[in-house]
């Protein structure tokens, strides 16, 4: 008898990301399309395109004959849960109040479980990545913006109202820049692909030299192969991140002295100049850290990490 | 028959406070001495008149007739658990490394369990307080310094080593005043009595003028008197300590999104001129406390959550 199969989707702002994965983790099939182009579409059209692809991987489980039994999907924004609604996504603005899990499953056979990416992103680092080594631990995605996902004693810690997690809106400065949330000085603003961006700008704009005045589009990967090249303010940007998350998971960490904290996203591949200066300014931040057992770890799981967690929630049948 | 009946100490850097509590919450006997002269003694002084204080307890019940079936102790500093061991204590220099627990029941025919005074502050609110109506709640208690306290779905949250709830040692300004913990900028720095004291200090050193430039000693008590009638600096000074305390908690609430923030200790009175900024500022500072269900409330017990809370604990048996 084949394991268990369910569907595991990582919803991104620029692509889709499926996969067929069974009980064990393992993925059976893979397929993605181009979600980017949906940005602006009608709300229906984006959960059709999602429909379409779910239904033709349910009916023949990516060719491997078993049969799917569920499929988990992450979303990036926020998501009222059991209940499966997009209450907000900035990566898909139409999507307010929308019930996308009633939505797909009207069209599905298989039950749909609906929930944010970056806890999608935990949980699938301690399913199979970083995460395996604690039982409580932070776990942040640094992509274009800063996602954050909790695991206290083993479970995602979801909170009142469905929206705990949201590390990117910490304040590190309280006069730092503004931030589309309405704060300023949030932790996004200076540890996200658009932060490192920022940062850069503004020493270019500043009178500093850099290869990167050059590089057209300013993405984090472009800053990070400078640093690695010896660029200065490229490196730099990088180590005030570092900071950055320093101050804020000092905090935390004092706060919730967790056992852990895992950091994954694409500025995350930067962990040489990122990490040390991470550390140090924790540990300078928090006398919990600096006296207890945390440890700091990079992510293990890179791309995957959504794709795992969503399905890890499906195979769970249902959010907890 | 009569209810179980345990004994409650709240081991305060100026008095330490024991009370024969009955397992519905009532006090049956309260009695206190002046733990703050034991300061600079031996470590093995002020251990030696705790136990005396509690055998005759333990023998009488204060004269109820009931028999004392464990003793609960709250002590300011970090306490190793279950073992009860203090690792250090800001107020009893002297005890570092100090087996509390061990030294009392080899003295006792009763157990007793021994916390981290902020943790029983916290239990003490979530049993008889304002906490009851909460599942997940942060206790804060401005006394001195800041305490912290997390109850999470109902039990308390200790952490990895037993550091979590280290609240006062949160970052609130990166470049902000130094903290004795080593860091700069710490909530305790703003809105502790020590904090607010410091506020009103500057202010005076920059020439502001206030009634209490001729305070001595310049209490939060002082101080809030001085706001009460009109006094600017006085009111300044709150008024800030609610903005740090926004600016903490704001972070807090977006990563933790519970349900409520219980906020005590002496600073806490003054709570007309500290409660309305610090709302303000945590809505500013967090979307999950804007568009979520957290409530800011003050805490109900004043001086004996801690009694509570630690007879709580030993009603419990055990630290869980």
């Amino acid at each position: 008898m084949a394991a268990e199969q369910v569907i595991g989707v990582d919803l991104g702002g620029t692509n889709a990301r499926l996969a067929v994965v069974d009980s064990a983790g393992a993925f059976r099939h893979r397929e993605s399309f181009h979600s980017g182009a949906f940005r602006d579409a009608p709300q229906e059209a984006l959960l059709e395109r999602l429909a379409e692809a779910l239904r033709a991987l349910v009916r023949n489980a990516g060719g491997s004959g078993a049969r799917v039994e569920a499929v988990g999907l992450g979303v990036p924004g926020i998501v009222r849960l059991p209940a499966g609604v997009v209450v907000a996504s900035p990566n898909f603005p139409r999507w307010r109040e929308f019930p996308v899990r009633a939505g797909l499953e009207s069209q599905l056979p298989v039950p749909v479980v609906v929930d944010n990416d970056a806890n999608a992103a935990a949980l699938g680092e301690q399913w199979r990545g970083a995460g395996r080594a604690f039982e409580s631990f932070l776990c942040l995605t640094l992509g274009t913006g800063v996602g954050g996902g909790l695991i206290l004693e083993g479970r995602l810690w979801r909170g009142a109202d469905g929206m705990a997690g949201e590390v990117g809106h910490v304040t590190v400065e309280p006069g730092g820049p503004a931030c589309n949330c309405g704060n300023r000085g949030c932790l996004e603003q200076y540890a996200s692909g658009r932060g490192i961006a920022r940062r850069v700008r503004e020493a270019l704009a500043a009178g500093s030299e850099s290869a990167l005045a050059a590089a057209e589009p300013l993405t984090a990967e472009a800053v990070h192969r400078a640093a690695r090249a010896g660029d200065r303010v490229a490196q730099e940007a990088f180590h005030q991140a570092g900071v950055a998350l320093g101050i804020a998971l000092g905090g935390l960490v004092n706060v919730l002295n967790i056992q852990g904290v895992v950091i994954g996203g694409q500025v995350s591949q930067a962990w040489t100049f990122l990490g040390p200066p991470l550390i140090e300014e924790l540990c300078r931040r928090s006398y919990v850290a600096a006296s207890g057992t945390v440890r700091v770890v990079q992510a293990e799981l890179g791309d995957d990490a959504g794709i795992l967690g969503a399905a890890r929630l499906a195979l769970r049948g249902a959010p907890r």
